[in-house]
């Protein structure tokens, strides 16, 4: 019996669009914690976000359809919380607390929605800004990059043949399964999917999502994705990011002010969360020069996720520190969370194994590496470095320095102002693969 | 939207059987060819076929359920030809011939069955034997043989889950790509499918198949399975096998008659056929006997098969042999096909190229390659040597010597006589991987 599905085929060739972000979970769970902080604490501050390629050699506007973005960001537009969704997030227990969400808050993120956005194309690129209230413009980061790396792929999958594209997605997971197998090798392995954002597309996310758990069974804790944490039983993972001390740095009305506000950015945190949820992110605007002026009471804290530094050195200046404040390493978390790959996994865990506790999030490596599986190769489906960052805050530049160079941002005075008063990085700019 | 089929769903979990072969077409392309000659020449032949298993580790019995088989080979013995296989069958070229097969031939196909079988379980192995009609027991081999190898790979799968049998079909898919991507590098490759009776799976052949034909383009140039030439629109090649001077052999009433056997078939089959299907196949009882009494009009055939003669020094033997009855090798044709693979290929290529025509037949290696794909690694999907051979003629033993020794069969005092004929094989036996 060749059984055709003729209702199947016919949705299949006459829909008119294929949305990619479908659900407002469709992002990192570290949004939602801040978004509950900024409205509670920063409720009229004014943030402009924007979008940057970092790989420019990669024209995005002559390989991405404008209407076609248009569509995609006016239908994530249209997006609200459903019910079930809202009854998830009041129900579900966050990293072993309920109720993490305060009733007032979940209330008014059910009226939430996406704010306008702006689009030009210049030059080859996308100038893509989201002006506006911090509590509407930060949600706007992750579903604006998945939609563009999405459409890309399409874009270029739209050559492929049928039997090609089952050749390449083939060679995909035969690629992703063999990480798989080697990470299977490291019996404490705690990991994390955070490649929400850098995404080849949301299906093979999923697909991802559902390799690692039925390879690393409990050694993978958990993703930052909330729709695909909650629709497979995972833990959403994520605390917090580089854009709150960006923001409260740019609001500092002094240098005094600019220099205490990546400390004062975590007592707000620490008004808001505890236990597991109390991780560091130190590299803002550097990491020597945040763990050099800390607080003693930070040594408290459960961990540190080191960003940007190699993860090997980026870890050991933070284990030095613990020792140095008289804390036990071993009782300590690192969440390594930059560029990571099977391979650096791997090493770092080698490096790591039995002196901190460590976990790794795994982002555009995970989901998003078809290099050389492509049965022609093009490199069209390599990731690129495409991010969505704090570039103003009521109208006053936004920096971030961040332990490697080549991930600064910011207006050049600007950042000369923050080098002087954080000082420069003592590590030299890597390539961003990602 | 979220669309469950339901009726394809509720057919994929109660359906009662699915058969594994649904066509008499299902089978190698020489043997139709063969059919119609050993209808119009020996019609009143006995022969018996049994089934071997040269992978003697591997206990069929205890891997594939006796009341699947029966319930397998019951189905085949139930199909006929459709009236479109008819049609095409009469109204299709082959190797640039039309209406090959003669109208009383298709006639009297077009009522044919496959005949009884005769099933025992021993000692782990499965008994299998066609008893009757040389022109109704030949056609049981290649179904017999794809049946059994296909509920051999079901039994295995049985045991992956959902998420397994994905990694193994995107890994096989991988592995098989690859060859595809280095034979690209041969430019005047000639490959044939020649994998239906060892096949994993009906499907994977297909998609084999599929593979080539996008891979390969015109250096693909056709299959041995009837089935998937005409779904495809690709050649349906073959010739003769080893059956036809088996039988003529063991038919022989003394030995002159005896040694004159393989050079009589040839005569008859050139009463058939002409052209590109003037193919020798010197191994059945050696190809040094063979070259050494060979008639002078057989250096004007098209080409030889060398078939279990490693496959450089074969087609030398063969070379030096048209060279001596002052042929030119560059108008010949050399067809390999034992147990070859992308490297064999490649090999044998590059030593050929140039000083004669050559083509490929690619069986086991091409449909049932799962070695080192399964994320399990256990070997149950490893290839195994199943053959299905000629045992009686009209009540007497059948024998094949063959270039390696490791593929003779016969009773042992059979052998013996055989050997004192047409000599030893100065090849020593190549374990059979396939």
């Amino acid at each position: 019996m060749v059984a055709t599905d003729i209702a199947t085929r016919v949705w299949n060739h006459t829909f008119k669009l294929d949305p990619i972000v479908r659900s407002l979970l469709d992002t990192d769970f570290y949004k939602l914690l801040m978004l509950q902080m900024v409205r509670g604490l920063h409720p009229d501050v004014s943030v402009t976000f924007s979008l940057i390629n970092r790989s420019k050699g990669v024209r995005l506007a002559d390989i991405v359809d404008e209407a076609e973005l248009r569509e995609q960001l006016d239908h994530a537009r249209s997006l609200t919380f459903s019910k079930r969704e809202m009854i998830w997030l009041a129900g579900n227990s966050f990293y072993g607390t309920k109720q993490i969400f305060r009733p007032d808050f979940l209330e008014w993120l059910a009226g939430f929605q996406l704010p306008e956005y702006e689009l030009r194309r210049v030059d080859g690129q996308f100038e893509l800004d989201f002006h506006g209230p911090w509590t509407h413009t930060m949600m706007w980061e992750i579903p604006a990059l998945a939609i563009i790396n999405e459409l890309r792929s399409r874009a270029v999958l739209k050559q492929f043949k049928r039997f090609e594209l089952d050749v390449l997605y083939a060679r995909a997971k035969a690629k992703m399964w063999e990480k798989v197998e080697r990470l299977q090798a490291l019996p404490n392995l705690k990991l994390t999917d955070f490649g929400t954002r850098r995404r080849h597309s949301f299906l093979w996310q999923r697909w991802c999502v559902e390799a690692l758990k039925e390879g690393l069974g409990d050694r993978f804790i958990g993703s930052s994705n909330v729709l695909l944490a909650m629709e497979t039983d995972l833990e959403a993972i994520g605390t917090n990011a580089h854009e709150l001390p960006m923001v409260l740095a740019a609001l500092a009305d002094s240098d005094e002010e600019l220099r205490g506000a990546p400390y004062r950015v975590l007592e707000q945190w620490q008004s808001y969360y505890g236990g597991n949820l109390l991780i560091v992110l130190p590299d803002t605007f550097g990491t020597g020069s945040f763990l050099a002026n800390a607080p003693a009471w930070l040594a408290g804290w459960t961990g540190f996720r080191p960003d940007s530094a190699p993860a090997i050195q980026g870890g050991e200046e933070i284990i030095a520190w613990w020792r140095m404040m008289g804390e036990n390493p071993r009782e300590k978390l690192l969440v390594f969370s930059d560029g990571m790959d099977a391979d650096t996994i791997e090493k770092t865990y080698r490096h790591f194994d039995g002196r901190v506790r460590m976990s790794f999030g795994w982002g555009t490596n995970l989901t998003n590496d078809f290099r050389g599986v492509s049965p022609e190769p093009m490199g069209g489906l390599d990731p690129i470095s495409l991010v969505c960052k704090v570039a103003k805050v009521n109208g006053r530049p936004a920096v971030k320095l961040s332990d490697n160079p080549a991930k600064a941002t910011g207006e050049p005075e600007a950042v000369e102002r923050y080098k002087r008063i954080f000082g420069e990085t003592p590590y030299e700019a890597r390539a961003l693969a990602v």
